[in-house]
């Protein structure tokens, strides 16, 4: 069976723009939750502005408490230097960066420019290659940007290029405004197969309009094996219009189930995060498939 | 572009298990509906015994009833050679017979063995050639029969193929259960397009665990250019546990769009259908994407 790498990103992208504080204690609950379902890739956190993102004040409080650093890869995001400071202050060993494909949502999402983006994207990675962290890139907002039109693959490829030549260990191919379709997916992936391989190649959905699964299975069917996803579908992203729903872990990990790919994560386990998940945010959570998982009888296993 | 036939079930698929009994005027509503989204192809009752299935008593008159008969290509269903002939009586073109892959399946949904339901298959198709008739035949429940496990490839491709030797112009490839998977689709319709190829072959995918759209995609990839789908997710299989939801026609058509594919329907008309068919069942309806059709800003259109 293929091995599938799934990042759980729910604690940092999908609680960043959740309106109900959570604790510390409420998001080492969930974690704890997610280890249980075998999950062993967690973006945790950021260490952004509290100011700008007061869900995430407690970055380097939830990062000191987190267990098991020995055997899961915690990762964190960080929009600077300045942040990818704080983070390695307290033991960070793998950081995340946003790269938006379009200056517009650049400057919408960060108050930044392209190139003011990308030189401070290029320092964290040129500091953390120094330091022994690893650094993966978002490349986000690609096939079209609600400001600039369309993204043309080229500029996608050539970002990608420029931040592995920078030192980046992997790039995320991320769509937060759920605006892909599978067939421009399998195109894109297709692309970035030729020029660059895909071993360091990782793909981000969002399921605004209910295409992430099928954009999940065009990635897998290119060749793309790993996979960020939110559990519960929790997220979306605070500063684009209309953006809701990340792809749920749980709609993903059954997915892959039933596709034959290994995840050594466990679909019951999942819907017990969930929950844990629910009492954090104060509201139902679920992916499409949670309605399913939730009645069907003892007649039908999950995985066949 | 490539065009892709959307052949809509709603009425019949979608409106046989329904609760609340729909009048005979309130589904030729929800038939001009669809036309006006731009349908043509339409399956729209079944003429099976009143007692057995009360919503489809009108069966005769709502047929009578249908507007633009000469341009829009109207199904009905037939479960035997005596509801083929009350179906011709009133001038029907075109019928469907469904023959589910798994013995136990076919005794539960109709009361016959595969070996009976296969001699009034085979039956109809034979008087609907003599007839000038048009039969199309669902293969259905592949995938995995919740009572008999696996169904192997080879069994399916070998009931298609006798069922085009007998002289059904259409085979539909049928999921009532929503236990497809992508992987599995592209298996199948690979092997079946090496066999029969993929001219005569339709794929009808319900989204019980939310993967229809990946399965639709896995499909097309492969070929296929012929798609079920019900208005609002309206339906499910009434005698299979925990069967529920065909996959959308808002929610088809809009992946469809999106990944340039021509089907003469418009996402606008949809929502407007969804709206009457929500009138008759006086429930609220809506495919995957919905919640994104109703917010979405002027900012975005609807097709890129």
């Amino acid at each position: 069976m293929d091995l599938v790498r799934v990042n759980e990103v729910g604690l940092r992208d999908g609680l960043q723009n959740q309106p109900v504080m959570v604790t510390t204690e409420g998001k080492l609950a969930l974690v704890q939750a997610l280890i249980t379902a075998g999950l062993k890739n967690i973006e945790v956190t950021s260490f952004v502005s509290p100011k700008a993102v007061p869900q995430m004040a407690d970055a380097a409080d939830l990062y000191k408490a987190l267990p098991a650093k020995d055997r899961i890869v915690y990762s964190v995001l960080v929009p600077n230097l300045k942040g990818y400071e704080r983070a390695v202050e307290v033991g960070v060993k793998s950081v995340t960066f946003v790269l938006a494909a379009s200056d517009t949502m650049n400057r919408k999402n960060i108050n930044m420019s392209l190139e003011q983006t990308k030189t401070a994207c290029c320092e964290v990675i040129r500091q953390a290659g120094k330091d022994g962290v690893t650094s993966r890139t978002y490349i986000s907002g690609l096939f079209l940007c609600p400001f600039e039109g369309p993204i043309p693959d080229e500029r996608i490829i050539e970002m990608a290029e420029e931040m592995f030549q920078t030192g980046t260990n992997e790039v995320i191919i991320a769509d937060p405004l759920g605006l892909a379709n599978p067939t421009r997916v399998y195109q894109l992936f297709c692309s970035i197969s030729r020029k660059l391989g895909l071993d360091r190649i990782s793909a981000h959905f969002h399921d605004t309009r209910a295409m992430a699964l099928a954009n999940v299975w065009a990635a897998l069917h290119v060749g793309v094996r790993k996979f960020d996803s939110s559990i519960g579908g929790l997220g979306g992203c605070p500063f684009a219009p209309q953006a809701s729903g990340n792809l749920a872990t749980e709609d993903l990990v059954l997915m892959l189930s039933q596709c034959a790919f290994e995840t050594g994560i466990d679909v019951e386990g999942l819907r017990k995060a969930v929950k844990v998940a629910e009492g954090l945010v104060k509201r139902p959570l679920g992916g499409r498939m949670m309605p399913w998982l939730e009645s069907r009888a003892e007649l039908l296993p999950i995985t066949y």
